[in-house]
């Protein structure tokens, strides 16, 4: 293992979490919090440890193995989450440690299940920085570092690939770099844009920033207890559009900057998961409009909710748990299948779902032409063995990790839909569950230990299992 | 498509179901039952239909593919159950088709999900065709004609594949013929041991009979409300076993015959199926002690309901939906994991589990040692790459199908977790989930659409999923 090159990064990453924590201070200053304070001495300690290791003997470009991409990233979450927590500890807004850390975890993750009952009585630098840590982890910390610091050597692409979303990484451009401030620079212009049509709309500037931050990492923390239940139908509209644009593959927004829009606009994951998501808005209204009567209303509050579940955002405007069971057993469906690879949202992803369901009809083909030769294409191209069986092994390694993870928060001996809903909720980095993990509720009520297993399935979701996964075996640590 | 073939095999296999009423048919007479006429009637009808169809034109010994397997299995059952509902529907017992063809769908498939709620009130001879279909259906029927049909040509095998649970069939011997006798020799054999041992239990010989064909089957019918519950100890613990040792591969006692004890009981999947069945039952054991004072008790049931939900036979000594949450979710966990490959036991299967769980430990290990080349191992022996990409495709099928499947039933507005169990139970082939259709419910209160979603359901488990699924491709009807 590449000891000094992870020791390297991981430094550096302490170093930006400090970069970070900046505006959350001066948000502190500004409102005259004492809570900014944390916030001041959480970033000094980061430097405090990021800079000698960063400074301490240069690392020679050695060899670089996914393996140390994947550790390098799993354990740069866990440093960035553990210093994360600690303005909320030191403030004493969040005083037990595996609370701070469930909250922050979840924030950067970009889950947004929180512990919190009453969000409101929380300092807004607080809320800021809660919010911010959406924004942080929706593109990812490591793809921000790669924009800046001057690296070379072949490891950038391993860095990438296990910090972003989805099956496979395309670079768009020669260079890791370049494609990294590309990512960066899409996001901050959507980002700037859904703040402007906020204010535009007469939305206070404390809120459209932190609702921004939320839906561009498509995170979910509130700053409100009602989440976005009290803004106006304008606001709520420009938040639902906005969640589903930051769960379409970066891939598209790329086609279009290159003017290639009828490219991006034929792209079969665009296609799937807008499909998927016009569904599920019209089951969903169909089935809700008795329950509001105007059906334009049902359809309003439908496609925020589906909007927000698809794309693993967790904002909602009404409690959809007191919805028929249809209704949220198609939402329950679309916490599984989740955004487009390549954008900011979690889940099983809807590229990997169209492959899987691929997989099935081309096994069907099959069986009817015993000698035909077929290969599973997306885009029109042939998707690579090696792709599929990847995606094969995540699918498995998700549904065990689900097992058992059900199976310890069980033990809190809460109703079965709680249990499992919890579960859904947190390693898809959605946000609410249902019953007592619903929108309306929050993640308090769980134990200790049944905390920390959601903390590693948030942690587990955002990574895609394995770079977490590769912490906890053994053979990672020892010297070959 | 071999047409001339399938109306053959679905001839004979009518021609077999006449048979196989008639043991009920007796239990009818014996017990002077008028309901023993609507089966009497139904066998003429079967004969009817059958005779012709089996003389008129002996087929051809033409090429016959898998996917002709497919189809005479896939329409094999659907007629076996479509003609074993009759009796219910001409008697009264069931008034009801729908509920009449989920009864008997539950029955061949030996799921053992009932729609009645008051068992005790039918006739002897309905209940006794009703956990007899549990018996034939337990080892098959299409691998029952093959022990006594004298057919040749090269497509035994694909119906035995077909209708075999599991992700490989290994013939014993060289013959198929041979291979489905020694299957059912070894059925028949430990069927008789266990009425045998029922009997010196003092059980009445109408309860041992209908019981045993619901243990051999892994059925899980009862003949009374409460189940097992009002049997004694030892019958109970007679159940528990057998129902485990019908769980088991089936090669397994055939590597017995031949005095291989050894390597019988080296078998991975044994060990893996009894691993978990001690683990699961230790867990239950601890979990419930407090609720039954005494530990013994606790572990007596514990070992009943898990020996009877992983086996997906269904039986209950108590109403296990009474459990705490941590129970309810091994129940649940087991419920999936299902049974061996090779036995007469549903679920996803042991050893699908077992090679599944291997390939993300192979993933791990490729992450860490990238330039080694390792296999999937099972039994000391590599599994081929085929069999893994079945393996996975069969998971994506059967995940897609209880998707829809969930969406389907939720329409009916039970809560979430009747309404995820109701599915996981039929798919499953266990017979009970939990709330609304848990061990002291049923599935009576379902509407219809739901009830023909779970007999689909049901069917898709018990054949593994694609020579149902195949029927629903228009493409299969296709002349090429």
């Amino acid at each position: 293992m590449n000891y000094a090159m992870i020791r390297y990064i991981i430094g550096w990453i302490l170093n930006f979490e400090a970069a970070f924590m900046s505006p959350s201070f001066v948000v502190g200053l500004i409102y005259r919090e004492k809570s900014a304070w944390a916030i001041f001495a959480t970033m000094l300690l980061c430097l405090v440890i990021g800079v000698p290791m960063v400074l301490l003997k240069r690392p020679k470009q050695a060899v670089f193995y996914a393996k140390d991409g994947f550790v390098s990233v799993g354990l740069s979450w866990v440093a960035l989450s553990v210093m994360g927590a600690l303005p909320f500890v030191i403030s004493g807004s969040i005083p037990h440690p595996v609370d701070a850390l469930f909250e922050t975890v979840s924030g950067f993750t970009t889950t947004g299940s929180s512990i919190l009952s009453d969000v409101e009585a929380l300092p807004k630098c607080m809320l800021f920085w809660r919010s911010f840590t959406h924004w942080v982890g929706g593109m990812g910390v490591l793809v921000f570092m790669l924009t800046i610091l001057p690296m070379s050597g072949g490891y950038h692409m391993n860095l990438m690939r296990a910090e972003s979303p989805g099956p496979s990484v395309e670079r768009f451009v020669p260079t890791v770099k370049s494609t990294a401030k590309i990512l960066y620079g899409i996001y901050i212009c959507l980002s700037l844009l859904e703040l402007l049509l906020l204010l535009v709309g007469k939305m206070p500037m404390f809120d459209a920033l932190t609702l921004t931050f939320g839906t561009a990492g498509t995170g979910g923390f509130g700053i409100k207890n009602d989440s976005i239940g009290s803004y106006t139908t304008y606001q709520q509209t420009v938040i639902t559009i906005f969640m589903i644009l930051f769960g379409v593959n970066f891939n598209v927004y790329f086609l279009f900057l290159l003017k290639k829009i009828r490219q991006g606009l034929k792209n079969e994951e665009l296609r799937a998961y807008l499909g998927i998501i016009l569904g599920a808005i019209l089951l969903i209204t169909v089935n809700i409009a008795g329950k509001f009567g105007n059906p334009f209303l049902a359809f309003h509050h439908a496609a925020f909710q589906v909007g927000s579940i698809i794309t693993t955002t967790g904002y909602s405007t009404v409690d959809f748990n007191t919805w028929p069971t249809f209704s949220k057993t198609v939402l329950v469906l679309l916490m599984f299948i989740g955004a487009s690879a390549g954008s900011t949202g979690g889940g099983i992803k809807v590229s990997r779902i169209v492959i899987l369901a691929k997989s099935v009809k081309k096994e069907l083909k099959q069986y009817l032409h015993p000698h035909s030769i077929s290969k599973i294409k997306m885009d029109g191209k042939p998707v690579e063995h090696e792709v599929v069986r990847s995606i094969n092994v995540f699918l498995i390694a998700y549904l065990l990790i689900y097992a058992v993870s059900i199976l310890i928060v069980s033990l809190d001996n809460f109703d079965f839909t709680t249990t499992f809903t919890s579960v859904a909720a947190t390693i898809n980095n959605i946000g609410p569950g249902l019953d007592l993990v619903g929108p309306a509720a929050n993640f308090g009520i769980l134990s200790v230990p049944s905390k920390l297993v959601l903390i590693f399935d948030m942690l587990a979701g955002r990574l895609e299992i394995f770079p977490l996964l590769l912490l906890f075996v053994p053979d990672t640590w020892r010297k070959f």
